[in-house]
Formats: structure tokens, sequence, C-alpha cells
């Protein structure tokens, strides 16, 4: 937060939450290279270039990205690619979607007696995935950007043995507001999943630990959950309204439209 | 940090920063039930019971953990035991050790190419661990509470089949001034922390990303690199200061013994 204040240049993105960027000074430069699936705003050597070319001119940069930047966010890339170019930087490491979003759902990912380790995965290319060594592993299994697979994850997971009944829970973008759930057998839960018309991002999880959701989802039963509010106050005020909002479940979303400035004095008043 | 600043009872833990303490009430209690191998200050029985009488007299109460609650915390057993008392409760996601040790030990724990998925073992009861399967595993492996097992867990990987130069890396109090890191081959791992006299708690990391560490680690290369600096400034003059300590590589460690006040003004001087 130190950091977002003080940068020249933010260049955020697609899963950045937004109430992040209003800590930003100003007159801050705020660059969205968002990749949406199919649809990539910036390479990455562009994302690169931009970077390396800012800190050439002086300025600091900060590229805010979800969750991790070293879990799925090409974070090593891109500071490989720094520390190639002599550029100085530090890793401010972040609470990972994959966590969040079981938090949120009320699955703890480790639980005694239940559940030991855990297993994350990319669900994106699982050619590249050994099914028979997932399917024998004792943990929870963890799947990001799975959703278009999830048919076939599900499937290949059964036939090398785990058991059809096997708890699971597809989450959809979690610790928002519109955080859905979707929990069911791991033979049935692809389809549940397509019935309730889900889209990314999604987060899969699968194990015993899922069977704990029902109990510990707090998050979905506060008063306001599953509202998105927004929020009109000036920078300085809107924060305290902010919090109470998330106490009760929703989420706040910060557009200030009034800003409230001290008297301007000129010499004719004096 | 607000749900701090609010509490009238914190429990914490041994592995908590303990700055994020200072931002507590004054008045508020703040009671240590860290468990230190082998040395149990308070029973699991007794940190919940001790949260649910505070909470049946009308306190806030926050219970503390370093990392992330249901990770290796208990945190799902507590809620449990929450719920079953009626008491309400919400879970504050954190930044588990696992992966903030390895970013600021400059290990990205996924990275394109070299692994794109990883897994968290408990290295505390290692014979409930199936060595088989682990070994087999392609992605990064990550071990905490491991390090009296961490030659019997050397040994048996490279037994099923992991080669003998698999990087691997010992973090020690990772994020921090006393921060720790010895890497080697894994066959050597073992003896080199033995050598190098480390101890607990520690972060066993096992993969390819381990060889970008020489590369990434930004953390202990700042000027102020493993130094614990203290602060004893006001409560509110505090945080610049540790900032700038923070980023030139060093920990601010709060011992506020100035506290200023407005002046006392009294009907005397008016």
């Amino acid at each position: 937060m130190d950091l977002i204040k003080k940068a020249d240049i933010i260049l955020y993105d697609r899963l950045v939450n937004p109430s992040l960027l209003s800590y930003s000074r100003e007159d801050a430069e705020l660059i969205y290279v968002g990749k949406a699936p199919a649809n990539h705003y910036y390479t990455q050597e562009e994302i690169n270039n931009k970077i390396i070319n800012s800190v050439k001119q002086g300025k600091t940069v900060v590229r805010l990205k979800g969750g991790d930047p070293y879990l799925y966010g090409r974070g090593g890339e891109e500071a490989l690619e720094l520390l190639d170019k002599g550029i100085e930087f530090r890793v401010v490491p972040g609470i990972t979607s994959v966590l969040a979003a079981a938090s949120y759902a009320g699955i703890p990912i480790t639980q005694r007696g239940i559940s030991s380790s855990f297993h994350v995965f990319s669900g994106h290319d699982i050619n590249s995935l050994d099914f028979k060594t997932i399917s024998s592993i004792d943990g929870t299994l963890l799947f990001v950007m799975g959703l278009r697979n999830l048919q076939q994850i599900s499937r290949k997971l059964i036939e090398h043995g785990i058991k059809k009944n096997k708890p699971a829970a597809v989450i959809h973008y979690g610790t928002t507001a519109s955080q859905q759930v979707i929990k069911a057998d791991l033979a049935l839960i692809s389809n549940n999943v397509k019935k309730a018309g889900l889209q990314s991002p999604v987060l899969i999880v699968i194990g015993d630990v899922v069977s704990l959701a029902g109990k510990l989802n707090w998050y979905q039963q506060g008063e306001l959950a599953g509202k998105r509010i927004m929020i009109t106050r000036s920078r300085e005020q809107q924060f305290e309204l902010g919090r109470r909002i998330e106490e009760l479940g929703g989420e706040p979303f910060y557009f200030p439209t009034i800003d409230i400035k001290g008297p301007l004095i000129n010499d004719h008043i004096r």
C-alpha cells in the first residue's frame, strides 16, 4: 500500500481489487494491462518494456498483480527480465486467490485429521498433468484456471481411482460480492457448474475439507452478503464506511465524487 | 488491522509479527498463547475456552495467528468450536509463511516452463506421508515443520527416484532480519543445514525453481539486510521510519518510549 502511494506509474491486472488503486497518487499514471482469456491487451513483452523504459526515465513503477506475483502470476519472469536489464526491484508477496477464495467459501485447506497437505495445479493445460500421480495424492487438490477443463479433470481423476462422491467445490470470484460457490460430488460437479452458468475466474477444490464449507461459510451469511455498494464519499471518509460494509459481508466499491478541501483564503477575504 | 484496533482481547501466537500488536488499543488485553515445540503454554482447549468465555462477556476477541489460519494453523478447529457454541466469527486470510518465505528467499514457487504446480506438506509426522507418490509429483515440493525430519525426508525422496542433485533450500525465519537460506543439492541439504546450525522454524523447498534464488534474492541484498532495528519513536511517528528500514531490507522493531500529547490546559493556565 505504501508502494502504491509512492508510484508514478501503476500497471495493473484484471483481478486486482480496484479499491487498491484508490490509494494511488492523484497524478499517478494507471495503466490497465489485464488479460482476459483470448483477449490480450498488452503482450508480456510490451509490459516488460513499459516497466523498463519508465524506470529508465527515473520513475517509480508498481506492477500490481491480483493474488501473489509468484503463483501463476509470471512474477518470476518479469523479475528476471528486470534483473537482466539491471533494474532494482522488490517483490511483495500477496494473499493468493487460491487460499483466500477457499477461506471465504468456508473451506479450511488443511484440517487436522482430514487433510495435512495441499496441492495446487494450473488447470489451463491439462495435457501436462500426470493424473495417475495426482489421483494417488492424499490431500486437498486445487486447480486454478480450470473452468474450461473441469469436466475432463473430474473424469480423469475418477478414472484413476478418486471416489465419485469425493466432495468438490467450484468458487467463482471468491472474496467478492460476486462470489458463488457450487458444491457437489466430484462426479456431478461439472454438470452442476454448467447448469449454474459459472464463468471464469474460478477455483476448483477437491477433497474432504469441502464438507466443512456448509458450516464455516460465514462470509455468505452476512446481512449485506452478495451486495456491492458504491461509496461516493471523499477519499478520507470512505474507508470507515467501507469497513462496516465488509463486516456485514458486502463489498465496498469506492467512487469518490466529493472532495472536501480547506477554505480558499485569498487576499480579498483577508 | 482494523480488527486488531477494535479488539478488547488479542490471543496471539509465537510467529506473529510483533509490529501487528502495536496497532492494538492501549487498554486491550494481549495474551501470548504461543506454542514452542515441546513447550505448550496453553492447550488448544484452554485457548478455545478463553475465547468463548470472553465473547460471552461481551468482549471482542481477535485470535491472531502467524501466516494463514487455515494452513496448519488449526483455524478450522477453532472456528468449528465457535460455531458449536453459537459464537459469531469471521476468518481473515493471511499471507502464509510458506509463500512469503519462499518469495523473500527469491524463489518463485511457480515459473512458466519450470514448475506449474506446488505441493505443501507437514513435515512433522512423516510416517503418514506417501513418499512414492510424492516423489512422482512434477512440481515444487514444500514442507513446513520439517527440520527434525529433514534427513529422512530427503533420503526417502531420493530412494523413490528424485535425483540427488535436485535443487533444495531451507529457509529459517523467512521475511525477517533473522532470515537464513541454505541451498544445496537434495542429497546434501540435510548435512549443510546441520553444519549451519539452523533452528526451527524453517520452510523446506525442493524443486528446480530453487535455482532461481541466487538471482532473485533482492531481500538479502539491501543495505540493512539482516539488521533488526529498534524504533523508539511515538506510535504515530514510528511507521514512516519503519517503512524506510524495510525498504533497505531491514526489520523494524517498534518499541515506543516517547508519547507526544497535547498541552495540559488547566484552569490555572487559563
